[in-house]
This record gives C-alpha cells, structure tokens and sequence, in this order.
C-alpha cells in the first residue's frame, strides 16, 4: 500500500509515440509482459543508466546503442527477467528481442533499445518474446500509456505514471512519463525503469541536459534502502511533433520544457518511495548551510540511508540521536557547534544541542504524520540539497525475508 | 540470544590493573553502572575513538589527556548516559567525574580518562556519580574483571571479555579485556566501549602500534548496522609489570604479545557482532584478489552493509544477486567477467556467472547454517580482506523500532 500515492487513470498521449503491449509469459503466463515503445523518425532520445558494475545486458547495449548516434526507432522492454549476470548468451537473447521488434516496425535491430527487470541469473525466454513482439507492435497506440505503466512493474503495488503540459513559443507541449521501482528489494532485485516522453522539439544536446538535469533532481535524490540495480535505466524521447525550430538549452522554451520534464521525474520518483515495500512514511530530509551542494547530499543521503533513522521514523520515535548520528558519520566535516535540527517547523538542536524549549511531545507530533520532512542546518556555507526517503518498517524485513505467517 | 556466544565467567587478573565499580543511579537504580580502573604507575596508555564529528565530552577529553602525554592512573567509565550533545555542560560534568575518581585513588584530574555510554542529549548526574566515586575505587581489585563487564554493558543481552596468556622471553604475559556494543542501535544510540590491559612492558610507541594494528584488523572489521557511535572508544593500556626490558614493536616478543592483544580484540569483537540485535546468524565475508586491501575492504562492507544481502541471510536464502548487487555499487571498479563467489566451499558464480554445478539446495544448505562465510575472488589482484556481520532479522527492527507486541 504506497504512501498517499494512487496510480493515475489516464494518462495523456505523446504525439510521435505509440505504445503496445503482448503477453510472452516470461516469468509465468497470464500477463502482458512484453511492451513495445514505437517512435516517430526524428525522435531525439537520451538515457541514463545504473553505475552499478554488474550492468546488465540490456543496459550495455542501450549504451552502445546511444554511443552510436543511431537514430532511434523503439524500446522494448520485459518484466520478470532482469537478464543480468547472463554473459555473453545475454547480449545474443536482448539483441534477438531487439530484432524481432526491429522487424515488426519495420526498422534496423540496431535502432531499438532493450530493457529487462525481473529475476537475475537467468536466460530470457527469447523464443517467447520473439513470438510475442510482433503482437506488442500490433497493439501500438497513442493511448497505451496507461498498459504499458501495467506491463512493466514487477513488485510495485501501483502503477507509476504522471504528466505534465507547458506553453511554449511554439506552442503546447506534452510531457507524459512512466516509471516502475520499489526500491531494489525485490528478492531477485528490483529495478528503476523511467520512460519519459515529450512532442517538444528538443535538440539532441537539449534532450541529453534535461534528461541528466531533471534525474540528477528526482530518481537521483530518493532512496529506499541505498542499494543500486543492474537494471536501472531512465529515457527521455522528444519527438519534435510539436513547433518547427529546434529548441536549445539557452531557450526560453527550454527552461519551460526541462521544468515539465524534472517535474514528470519528481513525480515519478517520489511515486517510487511512496511505493518502497513496507514504507508507511514519506520523508523529506533538507540539508541546507553546507559548503557544496554534493556535501549537503551526502549528509542528506548518510541520513537516508540510517536503517536506525528509517526504525525510529517507523516507531513515530522523534529520536534526533540517531539523526545527529548520521550527520556525524556521513563523512562530511561536520562542526556540531553550528549545526541546526528542525522536525517540519519544530526546533530540536540548535548548535549540536536540545533547544531548551523542545518537548519530546512536539516532535513525536511532526514524525507520527504520514509525511514530515527532517531539516538540518549545518552551518558551514550557502548550498543546499533535498533527499526523499521511506521508513524502514516490520514489513520490509518481512517482505525481503520472504517471512511466511 | 547472541549467536554460539557466552559470557566468561571469569577473567584472568592482570598485574598492575585494579578494577571496582559501584552504583550511581545513573539511568535508574539497581546497578552498579559507575567503573572505575586504576592503572600502576608507568603503564603505558594508547587509545582509539569514534570517526564520528559528533564526539561525545568524554572522547574529546580522553584525546585531549592523550595528546598531552599526561601519565594515565585511571579509567572511569558510565554506563547509562553517553554525555553526548551536551556541550560545554557535558566536558565540564566529565571533568568533575575525573576529579572525583583522581582524589579518591590520589593522582591528578587530568590523569584519569572519562568514558560514557548510554542515552544522550541529557547531562550527568554528576552529584551521585562524585558521590559514587570514591565507593568504586573503594572495591578496587585486581579480580574485578567480570563485575567491570558487567556495569559497562548497555543493551548487551551478554558480557563480553577474553583473555589470553603468551610465553616472552620475559616471562608469561597476560592479555585480558572487556568490552561493550550491540551496534549503533540502542534506541538512544547504543556505543562500543573497548579495555585491554596487559603485564607486557610495552614501550609507548608498542602500545600505540598494537592497539591500532589490532583495531584495525577486529573491531573495525566489524558490522551490526553500519552506524558509527558518538562514543565508540578502544583503550590498551600495558602495565609493564611483567619483564625488564621494554619491548620496541622490532622485538621477536612484539609480534607475540600484539598477537595476544589482536586474538583478544578479535574475540571481543566478534562477540559485539554474535550479540547484535536481532542477530540470528554470525557471517564471514572474506573478499579476495583484489588490487589493493582497502578495496577488498570496501567491497566487503558493501556487502555487510546491504539491507538486502542481510534480510535474505535472515531467511536462509542463498540470494547471490543480491550479493553481486552489493559488490557492484561497492565503488571499486570491478570486472563482472572475473568475479568467483562461494558460500563456504560452494561455488555458485565462475566468472560472473551462475556456475554450471550450482544448485539452489547446496546454497541453501550453507546459509540455514547459524555461521558461515561469504567469499568472493575479484580476479584483479593478490589483496584481501576479511568482514564479520550478522543478518538483518525481523527482531533488528521490531527492537530499532521499540515495537510493542
């Protein structure tokens, strides 16, 4: 059950992008699991990928693929295998998917981008998928956002999807997103898939700055349990059906659009650890007064990724000590003379000590909220960073014991 | 319930060290939680603490006493309160505690180091504590051993101590100490508190460099949860009571005698990770060739630390990917193509692959055990480096969270 957090109905079609989905039982039968993202010539499209050093198949291929300049014509992507830790036999199986697709849209292999999430060590059911994907591409619509939001989750208890509309000089744009992810906890891992797609007419070198802009804003800054996938992958697509002159990252349309797109991602993002298994707290933690905005998110992230912080906001226990605890561990030169604690509006540390008219009652209020943010002032410059977190509750060692009542 | 751990029921004296403990209702009443140590005059004192900038009183005194080179006659030490995020309050409380303890063994404040473990945020209860003093240099002892593990222990569920005796060519020396910790987890911040004597006359320079080199190779190869205390302290103090001639860390009778002291921290060690809260299981994760031993010992706190690696060790599930996953976002850049992992003599990835042997039953098999070890070759160099953890139980957070049935 995520944290005030519903999946939306509909979501808003995407000019230049179609969307299909088809059913390859790749994990077991009975779902569409297979979905295929068609894009109109011309689509300028970027990616960012998991650092993680087990990169998976897909993942080393969308980059070769990207690192090629080749003009990209569709995705493809599977839930219930992660086709990672799979060799070389694992880049053959996603390149047979990618061809298969290729062929059905009437493409090369080379312009098609293979993504997979679902359980690692194993080898795609390629005979499957192949079958399945010209069926994928049968069922191409504008309006399959909302199946293919479906196709690609795996343990998220909701779909994650979220639009946004901007005027620009050139009219209205469009930016529609989806993203799958409930932090990487699955017990063969999850994965973060964000598909984000716009009709703006963004130049390449635009596409490629909004996308790392707005993700280093959004699936950057949150955390479930500080653990990376082999699998994560976020694209941006724009498809330029809307307006006639490229838009450039010194535009004003620019500044309109990427701000639609990081808040697409936001949205998205937030959806994740709304939806991180066993999360009964959304929590907003505020680093500001560091000297680099990257100390004021390791601080940030130190405090996130506390399993002592995440149990204490799970027990509703304001317990600003083991808060304290991580700042001072987090690495970052810390002077606790100067640091600041505030629960939402309510004073707890001023210089590294209780404020003397904070009462336990007054904190415990603010962390037995559903959503509360976690503010901390260190004092040591003008840079800030925002980090989005869960709690760490009885269910999440439940879920990922695979503990069975 | 700690993991195959016992408390020592008793613990060999060591010549030059009296030990005596009293009550001072420092948390509540009904325990003698005040311990004071006396060291001869002579011994030689080296001490560790906590990385974290939130340093307790105490710490920031017992650096200060060390840095001076002050002759050491004197530990005391609290259970119950950590004096931690207490400011200026807290050093001045510290210091009267350290006055009381010296005039009542007759030796200077500043001889005398301070150490707090317990609740923080809250001042001293300095008044009882001065008053406590002089009744625990009053039960002073030589055999005071096991009543002084026992009034330093927190949410230990055990006492912990180890002694061991090796043959110089000075004679028989003996090497016994104590500690405290059950990982950062007590709901108010829980602390590892060290104290290894020795009869071993040991020159300072010895006794800086075997307290450092057995620190490094126990207590900090050690994990619970990952969090660093505000308090965490390790002091040796060797009382040269043993011997004539003073031993360089050069000398044949070094390498025995800081070999004692290592076995003796390792031990202590061990038992603060068989004792972790909620341990079920007590894992060893040695991370072989790699280029260099921080880099071995970076990978295997990556595993240590991942939630998820814990919470399948909890549920006896063999979950290689999860592992992978953790050596992969480790930050050391690491080939998948070579890496090898067993799980004790089991080998399930050759190469970064599922080995073609492996069974799930045999993985299985190994992690229902109560010990094991996780042991992972990089395949990029002769380094290594060995971790001990625990599993992540159902019991970690309902405790962490204070849940209540």
């Amino acid at each position: 059950m995520a944290v005030a957090y519903q999946a939306p109905e509909s979501l808003p079609a995407v000019a230049g992008v179609r969307l299909g989905v088809a059913e390859a039982a790749i994990k077991k039968p009975g779902r569409r699991d297979l979905l295929v993202i068609e894009l109109a010539p011309g689509t300028r499209v970027a990616g960012v990928f998991t650092q993680n050093s087990f990169a998976a198949a897909p993942v080393l291929l969308c980059r070769e693929v990207l690192a090629s300049g080749t003009a990209v014509r569709a995705l493809v992507v599977n839930s219930g295998n992660a086709n990672a830790a799979t060799g070389q036999g694992g880049l053959d199986d996603a390149r047979a998917v990618s061809a298969a697709v290729a062929a059905a849209i009437g493409c090369e292999a080379g312009q098609v981008l293979p993504f997979s999430t679902g359980v690692i060590g194993q080898r795609l059911p390629v005979e499957r998928m192949v079958a399945a994907a010209p069926k994928a591409v049968a069922d191409l619509s504008a309006d399959g956002w909302i199946a293919a939001m479906l196709a690609i989750m795996t343990t998220d208890t909701v779909g994650k999807g979220a639009s946004r509309k901007v005027a620009t000089s050139q009219g209205e744009v469009t930016v529609t997103g989806i993203a799958k992810g409930v932090g990487m906890i699955h017990p063969n891992m999850a994965t973060m898939l964000g598909y984000v797609g716009t009709d703006a007419r963004l130049s390449q070198a635009a596409t490629e700055q909004a996308l790392k802009t707005a993700v280093s804003r959004s699936f950057n800054c949150v955390t479930v349990d500080g653990d990376t996938s082999t699998n994560d992958s976020c694209v941006l697509f724009a498809t330029g059906q809307v307006g006639t002159r490229e838009i450039e990252t010194g535009d004003a349309d620019y500044a309109l659009v990427a701000e639609a797109i990081e808040a697409v991602c936001r949205e998205l993002a937030h959806a994740i650890v709304r939806d991180g298994e066993g999360a009964t707290k959304f929590v907003t933690i505020e680093v500001s007064q560091a000297r680099s905005e990257a100390e004021a998110r390791q601080v940030a992230l130190a405090v996130a990724h506390s399993p002592l912080v995440k149990t204490a906001l799970f027990a509703s226990d304001a317990n600003w000590g083991r808060i304290v605890m991580a700042v001072g561990k987090s690495g970052v030169a810390v002077d606790p003379a100067k640091v600041d604690l505030w629960l939402d509006e309510v004073c707890l540390l001023r210089g590294g000590q209780p404020h003397p008219d904070y009462r336990e009652e007054r904190g415990s209020a603010v962390v037995a909220q559903p959503e509360f943010a976690i503010r901390i002032a260190l004092g040591s410059g003008d840079a800030s960073a925002t980090v989005w977190t869960c709690d760490f509750s009885y269910d999440y060692v439940k879920i990922n014991a695979e503990y069975r009542t």
